[in-house]
């Protein structure tokens, strides 16, 4: 089979099953879930076999040990993917709730339902248990999903989708309401992001290389998900104990998530007094900081910051810094340099919050709190699939309901419209 | 200057315009609604004189009646233009609304906050009035607007915008807010489109050509209406009296709206009783009706429906037909050959609509209700901008909520993460 029809059948058979899976009741979803999990468990020995396949060969190609540890299926993480279907399936069920409903002058009552999206296409690079985390939210909210994995998991992936068919079949659930492509042609991609007649929405999950080229080239929506370039700003109406503690560990307590700072600011009439016991601490932590000039002036320790560093998402033990004159400059810093990601201020100023809530134009805007609380599970969403940087159907981290629509539901009892 | 720099000036002065629009009050934003309203009265004369030269060229150049009166703007019609200007300002404004605001197990708030989506883009065809109902709705929900109307209302056009300007002026927000292209070349619509760094949204409004070529060439997420294919499903356990008036209200109150019923499904039960009444009733209305081979077996007074029929919006005084075994095979046939617009279910039977609700895939579902209710005014949203058929981001009627984002909101008294 030629991979256009291929792609077209597995399209077909996406929107057959997403039309199934949209009348699903949240009981057969869960029940799909759970027996989801149960041939994972079942099918362990299978998956380590075959992700020691995809070992094997990532060893040979020379992938980096980065690399190699996202593709690696351990006991641990194979528990991790039964663990977390069983917890998608203890969430509420977005689907079919009705708000809003009013009556209208005219007599009728107008509400709107959530529905699904129909079909949510994946593309994601070597961790193999995205197959599990997209196919699990995808199931919940009703959706049909076409999951396509790096070529670099092929072998866990083709593993991990063998179990999910397994689970879907014994709950009765169409067998296509999941589907993983089995070809590592990259032609697919291109294929699966534009055919909008079977797919409603992208999420690409991966390097802002990828993500990008997506965007680029698709012609259906994409939720995409690009740098995390984050601010703290300290205000002259600060605490020092608050902004300290909130900065260290926006900073440091994971320097590789996409809610980590990468950008520190300081308002001017603070800077000399809290400037250099903040460089003292982020020492400590060996965090490398590069500034403005007038903060160099004010620490030797900090190295000097070119205007690409200003743009730039370290996701390392490196930070920059730079004084400002006011929250209008920081403000202003932020919706130009920032990727509108989460960004935050330190004041004890009730006026100013209310400002800079207003003024920042970012997923998450936060007062007197770290950045890295920026996540579905902090937020209350259960599970994330990824954080929109986007602003349009969905912004900041996206869970069950961010993969759903709302349709208007109508009820009159023979009202018809006069005019 | 080069067509390239004067969009790029165009889109950079939006984007601009956009930040401290975000930022204007309620006050400030209907300040400006009356100011336009009050500099559109003041011009009339100049709106009157420039609209007869674009007739004149309309004329010379053959436009046929339809779009010339579409094009003329009557005293009635910048009253009209005036009044819905007022009426936008009495809307509640949307920007600022903080929800969902719910204290997390690590000691945060987290909420979210509504927000302007940033720069719309506008491409529309004849219709003048159309540059004061977008600018309206997009000003009042704190976005900038780029206005690019079609070549045989350019005199009208201009001669709006002129009056819209000197409202912003007078209200002390930015000029820029409201921008409407002075070029007629086609290159321009070409660049709007494709200018993502300085355009948020497309909202095309006009024919499906129009739709549809924007939709195919866009690199910015478009907010699309295409056509109003809406059913009626007749079900067995239908009150005849409901269903009469709902079907002929359906049909008959406007023949040219999205709204308007474009094909009738009959449960074969109640045909041979209601089918011959249903059809005298639309006889006296002189609409054309075609069907299946079963309905044309029981009225003489059906023509044959080509297969090319269930897909047609007719915006007509024409009418498909079909006998249904049952209500599933209603809802198949929706599904398969409607546009997703708004359809509705005749029927006492409790089970049956809560079925239909759910298993009809529109942007408006109805029970016991004439589909000519789709519509912003009668939905509660004040006015609106178009229905969108899509989705993503808004469904169905779209009003000042539909042009709008949302952003989470943080509030944390020095809360930092623990793991």
């Amino acid at each position: 089979m030629s991979l256009e029809s291929y792609m077209n059948q597995i399209g077909q058979q996406a929107r057959a099953a997403s039309r199934l899976l949209a009348k699903a009741s949240t009981e057969e979803k869960n029940m799909a879930l759970f027996a989801m999990a149960e041939a994972l468990e079942i099918a362990r020995p299978k998956l380590i076999e075959e992700n020691a396949k995809d070992m094997k060969s990532g060893e040979e190609k020379g992938l980096d040990s980065a690399m190699l540890d996202r593709l690696l299926l351990t006991d641990a993480r194979i528990d991790g993917m039964i663990e977390g279907l069983k917890q998608v399936a203890t969430l509420p069920d977005p689907i079919g709730e009705i708000t809003d409903m009013v009556y209208r002058p005219s007599g009728i009552q107008v509400g709107k339902m959530r529905v699904p999206l129909g079909v949510i296409g994946i593309i994601y690079e070597s961790r193999p248990n995205v197959t599990i985390d997209a196919a699990s939210l995808c199931l919940k909210s009703g959706n049909a999903t076409i999951l396509r994995g790096g070529s670099e998991a092929f072998y866990s992936n083709q593993a991990i989708a063998q179990a999910v068919i397994l689970g879907l079949e014994k709950s009765g659930l169409p067998e296509h309401a999941v589907q993983v492509l089995n070809t590592t042609d990259r032609d697919a991609v291109g294929k699966l992001i534009t055919m909008p007649e079977f797919v409603d929405v992208i999420v690409p999950r991966g390097g802002k290389g990828l993500i990008k080229r997506i965007s680029q080239d698709a012609r259906v929506p994409v939720i995409k998900h690009l740098d995390g370039n984050c601010h703290v700003y300290i205000d002259d109406e600060a605490y020092f104990d608050k902004a300290l503690s909130i900065i260290i560990n926006a900073k440091t307590r994971r320097y590789g998530v996409c809610g980590a700072m990468e950008s520190l600011l300081v308002h001017k009439e603070v800077a000399e007094d809290f400037l250099p016991r903040i460089v003292y601490a982020y020492q400590e932590k060996n965090v490398e900081l590069v500034g403005c000039v007038a903060s160099q002036a004010i620490s030797s320790a900090i190295g000097e910051a070119s205007e690409e560093d200003w743009y730039t998402e370290y996701l390392a033990p490196k930070l920059s810094v730079k004084i400002v004159n006011d929250m209008d400059e920081a403000i202003l810093h932020i919706n130009k340099y920032g990727s509108h990601h989460t960004d935050a201020i330190v004041s004890q100023n009730y006026s100013k919050t209310r400002v800079f809530m207003a003024g920042v134009d970012s997923a998450s805007v936060m007062v007197n709190a770290s950045t890295q609380f920026a996540d579905g599970f902090e937020y209350g969403l259960g599970a994330e699939i990824g954080i929109s940087t986007d602003k349009i159907h969905v912004r900041g981290p996206v869970g069950l309901v961010g993969l759903t629509s709302q349709k208007y539901i109508v009820l009159g009892d023979g009202h018809t419209r006069d005019n």
